[in-house]
């Protein structure tokens, strides 16, 4: 025992721990159910027995998207799953509005670019969500109804900043124009409260890897009549995603090519999971974890990229540095001190911003674990910043027992 | 112990086994390594750790195509793959030369027209691989070079039929015709000599839930500087089977959006297991356990839908009912009866025949297992044979230590 | 595919496939369920979820030990359980009777040796299960009722015979005996019908690795009022196997020390998958797969070490080699050709027999696999023998949608 | 996002997380690695590859004692290890000496009892480890050399207090007393040095599911050869635990009995693990975490259990509730309100201690969400306490790449 604290002392590195801590805003960590799900032996996908699985896996989506509509699921990544939201109703040289709320609207914009979509792409500062008010003037100057569709990111991963659909949609509604409205939900779906049905959304897109809990290797799109009626009439070229490709045996809980049968073993756990903890106990989870987050960012004195309080996002939180600083470097120093991945900043943010994931798989210990190497890591860096940032997010989040703790959390909040 | 015949009598159904059998050809069955290998945490696919499971796998994929140039990986089914090789490589408009080798042709000819391409299918019978002579013919008298492509099917899922690329390629040769060669090697690629670089393939298309065994879910394009300099001047929208798109990133590892994690850990154990064992080896046992499978068959006094024993498929055996009886009952009663799926008979031979699959994970004692259960299922299905097929198949089998049994094999093998 | 045959003819080896078959009689292969079950994260094992897992598994296995009185269940082999049962209820010096129907009979008297205990071991010729007329006349001499315990093995693992309980039983109450009966239904129970209660046994010994198609790890004693009563005045010295120390924690759901959680969970997977197929269907299942294996051996020409039809083992069948015939060289020629391992003789029938393991997870087409692994491996060891063992085997496996199978089955089964 | 604080407040229950924290000193968290190597088919334990497992787990556990000499492993708890101890070495009617850490020493001390060996057992207040120097004075003492053993704990789990084996042999050494030297290293080996050839231990005894972070199942005996000889004539009946039925099969690496196989699989990877990580590295590590738990004891203003500073355990603390707050109420807060499992207060301290496991597989981010948990909890329950524990734990842990820590952390680890 003796000289025990002269070990302490030793640099890191070779004990660096072995579970490691993923905190990226995507792939969520997968929950042990789900993936033992997986693990069991591939079956005939032309079987009864897997019809039975596909009826429950298409029929559950639905429930998660709170849609009575079909809901397709492709073996592909969320790009993937935007492409088919594309190639399905609009045809080249068609004309959309786009709104600029980070790097994955920008990504979006880039791939509609690609089939010839024309984008009028409303710029944003990548600090808040889509303006419900800039795309009501932009309809509403469209009387010829040249634009086909409205496009937007639910929760831009990218930035923090989750866009308020059902506003948006009544801002599209006072315009009366007949532009579909797409909208990329696919770090928000499972996670933070999001409506298909209600909010009248023609097309959501989604992936398996964020609320779902998923490995990667999803794409989802839920479909209204709308949409599907304009994927009859639309002239762009397409298989893969070709929706009534997919409907069909769909119908009868098949699939028109060879589908990703142990992801969607997983599937059937995840939605299963979701609806034992009650959809509702999700996103109330989701956003305490996220305010604990807050909580903690602003006690060490760091600024939250998303500027707008009302727009927060639920499922991660971006964190600016301080002039000087670079988000890399310290992104670097937690992961080879601590062991734990945090998110990059992106594009224009790149070396800015590092994004703290709370989504998924993400209970309050283990966020106060990632808080903890957040507040570490920032000393270990030399990053200057005030300590007790934990300490601000473990308040708020001891709070579940007390009745009058209106007063502390409306200042978090807000 | 009394009474234990009465019992014994009594009717299948609730006491039907647990373990299935899966004997369809492809999804193959997933050895426990792979699943095991698949079933781990996910992580960041921006890390430096992810960059190494990145080029790990995609070099290794090489080694299975056998060429020195680029793989790239899609998280898709086959088909997506499929449709990789033609928005890459051809325009709206183009003309390509197909052969109807059987139900997965058709479908690849039907793909390619949804894409604007026009198709010369050579008919074929479905009862062989495509024929060389034919297709030299057609390129020879093509002086304009009209034909942008032969696309060709390796080996024919539905039909047990597999085509001879290397003569196909000296046909090709022999006109001096500068279309690219395309070739499906959905269910060859790992179980069957295949090889990219020496045949001069311009577009090899495979996936991952065949000889790869690992569940379904990834696409795979490997691609000549011939199809790569087609890809830079083709005329086809395309956003999430771009071929540049994938190997900016891939060319460090990484991927330009989410990949399938897991399915890339699996992937790094199947490709380090058919190295282990040894491609050559893989190749003779597919070999093996097809003769073997086809000695059965002959014995029962069925015929092999294949015709051309230069062509009988190393990975399935499609066998033809008697006249009067049809397939799909007969594949019900052996899975009621016995557990075990087989494959069906698609579109053209629909409930004439079914599919022996033999192919991946399959072995001496699993195969005659599943040929027990093919003999047993045609006595409970009623369909006359004669009996000893399994017999036939175990006396093939049990050849491995004998010096002079080349006598036998050559009755079987031709 | 030219020269084909030459590869086919290649010697093993290599090429041996990789997904063995297990063919002992325990450990038995391990559902994916079952292994599944097992593979999450250990809990606490003073919480209120272990004692709902402890309830449950200890109330189901109640179920298939067919008894309404405790059993207990140790972290230990089945050897283990053996102990339990004499330190629980014998002293030094007592004596007991047993039988020697084989290998494990013996090492149980050998045991029981070590504990002082002093043995009249009815001598036997490993043919046959214990004979109720010695046991009888044996208890009916001991008139000062000396003897103070029964000890039988119901499945001898080592020779495939399985004694007749319910005669035993009724034998002994002829005599009006009070010894103790212990049964070792370590390879019968869960596979082979059993009832501890019905036939009055006083300490049935199990394991977790035979028909509970668990890892082995747990051993298990099911306990009589009788044998409780005279645990609480032996006198032998114990502590962990003591099963008062056992019987109090149990009670709700825990346990004296840190239990094998892992296997536990597994075990409640098993339970449940015996009861969802039916107790009843699985013995019927052993049964009927033990008279296929009965007449593939048959047909060879080869003796079954059981001479006796109405204690033919439905779990293993114990083969005896051609004089001249080493048993070992045959296994390892199996093996090293066809990777099934089967089980070979022990002691005193070292060499002279192999056994087949047709037990827990077993059905039609595994069993009929590994059949044609025997028939396969006497051919390559070159043991004289007739062909059509299989066949046979199948002919009777294919009869389960025959009415009038009985004189087929008749011939069989006597 | 309206009215989120108001959610943000509901109490908790349903929404509580689905991972929980397993923080009790044993079982430890089993990694992925350890849990999947387990999670495949169970092998013949009389073959070949079998006995290269045998081989394997066995030299790699002797390099975790650091002996040379061999090492046994039992299906068993730690509890079966302790009995093999006992009635390998010792005969009914023998003296040892034993000291009262805790409540395993106190166990110990009953299990002795119950093989007739009389114990003198040296009073202790559960606040430190065993006194050097009161061991000392016994065995001087006993100049007629009637004490048989030492038995001391190394890690006394229940009250985190480890003794300084190395002093105990010195002292032993002393007085030249020939006594054996027996020492449970249950909770210590594999986490804090341990040393069994240099220390000269006759036997130590030791389990699966601590420093091995193996689920529970598998019990270990270090034995020195004067243990071994004292196993050859010592009077106590045994099979099961016998060392000798163990080591004459386990010089081929092979078992008397059916060994626990899946765990042994696991027991592999775990040898691997920590021998990857650096013994050196591993026990440095948990001093490292110890050191950060009493930062965080220490700020709250509660008491380490453990007194004596140059005993505090590397692997658990226990920590002393102010008078008149309930340690199971405050355990049962944590883990209602925050999904964590507390190791109880046993016997003499129930209620009145509460103990944080920090041993196997855990790291600095795991052990801080812990420590939040525990500071939570402390507000939730009402327990009088100063805020910032976490705080200090986090100063300390960030030290790693500072020089000149020493004073501080002086102040802590005193």
């Amino acid at each position: 025992m003796v000289g025990q604290g002269a070990e302490i002392r030793r640099l890191g590195g070779s004990h660096a721990s072995r579970t490691p801590f993923l905190q990226i805003p995507g792939p969520s960590p997968v929950p042990d159910r789900i993936l033992r799900a997986m693990d069991m032996p591939v079956i005939d996908h032309r079987s009864s027995e897997f019809a039975e699985l596909g009826r429950t896996v298409l029929e559950g989506s639905g429930k998660i998207f709170q849609t009575a509509g079909p809901v397709v699921i492709f073996p592909s990544s969320g790009t993937g799953a935007w492409e088919a939201a594309i190639v399905n109703t609009l045809s080249p040289g068609d004309k959309v509005l786009m709104v600029e709320t980070g790097h994955f609207a920008t990504l979006w914009r880039q791939l509609a670019g690609r089939f010839g979509i024309e984008v009028d792409f409303i710029a944003g500062d990548w600090r808040r969500g889509a303006d419900p008010a800039l795309i009501e003037a932009r309809l509403a100057a469209d009387t010829a109804h040249g634009i086909k569709a409205v496009m937007v990111v639910h929760n831009e991963t990218s930035t923090g900043a989750t866009s308020r659909i059902a506003d948006i949609r009544a801002a599209i509604d006072r315009t009366a124009h007949p532009a579909l409205l797409m909208v990329d939900t696919i770090s928000s779906l499972g996670s933070v409260d999001y409506r298909h049905d209600e909010w009248k959304v023609d097309v959501s897109v989604s992936c398996s890897q964020k609320g779902f809990m998923l490995p990667p290797g999803l794409g989802f799109n839920a479909i209204s009549e709308k949409a599907r009626a304009a994927s009859r009439t639309n002239k762009m070229p397409r298989s893969y995603f070709d929706w009534e490709e997919m409907l069909k045996p769909n119908a009868k809980g098949f699939f028109p090519y060879t589908p990703a049968t142990n992801l969607l073993y997983g599937l059937r756990e995840a939605i299963a999971m979701l609806l034992e903890e009650g959809l509702d106990n999700v996103f109330a989870r989701h956003r305490r974890l996220a305010a604990a987050t807050r909580a903690a960012v602003n006690q060490w004195g760091l600024e939250n990229l998303c500027q707008e309080p009302s727009e927060f996002s639920p499922v991660l939180t971006a964190v600016m540095m301080p002039p000087g600083h670079d988000a890399d470097q310290f992104r670097k120093a937690v992961l080879d001190n601590f062991n734990m991945s945090l998110g990059a900043g992106l594009s224009k943010v790149a070396g800015k911003v590092f994004r703290i994931g709370h989504l998924g798989e993400c209970n309050e210990l283990t966020l106060l674990g990632a808080l903890t190497g957040v507040e570490m890591g920032l000393s270990v860096a030399g990053v200057p910043h005030r300590s007790g940032g934990v300490e601000a997010a473990m308040r708020l989040l001891e709070q579940r027992d007390q009745r009058n703790a209106s007063s502390h959390l409306k200042v978090v909040s807000t």
